[in-house]
């Protein structure tokens, strides 16, 4: 008789390893915008140093795993699927800039081929923009979305061009096939520039 | 007499160390997404790896300043107020991935408000949000622009909210005043829509 769950040492390992994904994002949380040693999960968890990296095999390997059950969290907290019409689980970041940093830092070392990190983020970036271009080509009507949240002005459309070149060339490193920078961003200047035309003359059409 | 340059030991030094970040750019140019070690670097300088770290202090400060060279010299190639217009910079990065690599490393490692490369990220953001700004507000009318690029998407839609999300958050650890994530990333969401509902019905007005 089964009932599906691992059973014996395998479910005494997957819990333990659940034991130290919580520790490690409840210090995270915590923790602010302070680095998150090993040490400070492992002390949380109750376990050694070495016991914690034994669960996971490398440090490398466990902050995968801390970003991995974020990931999981947010799912759960905010279902797959509505990522693009909310902004609340952005604002939710804003509390815990640790793993923002975490994030930073992986993706960066994780852009490297050889990196233990890397298949995990490269999957992560396709799956987000297969579900992403989905949603946005299955968009509701205009009258059925949240109403727009403000005019672009040039400050704004020059954090985000600036930004959406840094974002292009991480996914470009982690996956080459992904994106034409140049064209990308051609298009997206292109965009906002219109936008702004638009909020500058708001009758044209 | 005075020819405004410097001379003796500091003259001595300076040019010592544009030997070094010739080298740091020529070799980091030629390795393709192969990494760039400090001792590639000597070599090719003719130096010893402790010479090459003497003239920067640290390793940190060496790359910073392999960087404000890189953005040196793409000043000197493509003006300072040009590069809204224009994305050949953008398809040369492509020949320099190891530079690409080496700038998402160090801008991750620099959110740190303690590290080395941290001054140098936060004025760079500063500065380069003002230009662009500028160059966004004060953008010649559309007849007077090169021609659009291409037809607006929902997977080029999706990269694009990716990236700039990923962006934002580089800038608000560098500098938390200087974007609230949710509100430029719902702007940027609308805008998207927007532009994909033009070029789905290119009629409308």
């Amino acid at each position: 008789m089964s009932t599906g769950r691992p059973r014996g040492p395998y479910a005494k390992t997957a819990a333990r390893r659940k034991v130290i994904l919580d520790a490690a994002l409840a210090a995270y949380a915590e923790a602010g915008s302070r680095a998150v040693s090993i040490k400070d999960i492992a002390d949380r968890a109750g376990l050694s140093y070495a016991g914690v990296l034994h669960h996971f095999g490398s440090r490398e390997a466990l902050l995968t795993a801390v970003l991995e059950a974020r990931d999981a969290a947010a799912a759960e907290t905010y279902g797959e699927e509505a990522a693009l019409w909310r902004t609340d689980m952005l604002a939710a970041n804003r509390e815990t800039p640790g793993l923002v940093k975490l994030f930073v830092d992986l993706v960066a070392a994780g852009a490297e081929p050889g990196h233990p990190a890397h298949g995990f983020f490269v999957e992560r970036y396709r799956t987000l923009r297969r579900r992403l271009s989905r949603a946005l080509a299955g968009r509701p009507p205009a009258d059925e979305r949240p109403a727009p949240t403000g005019d672009p002005d040039p400050e704004w459309a020059a954090r985000v061009l600036l930004a959406a070149t840094d974002g292009l060339q991480v996914q470009w490193l982690l996956d080459p096939a992904s994106t034409d920078i140049p064209d990308d961003i051609a298009r997206l200047r292109d965009v906002l520039l219109d936008a702004l035309d638009r909020a500058a003359a708001p009758d044209r059409d």
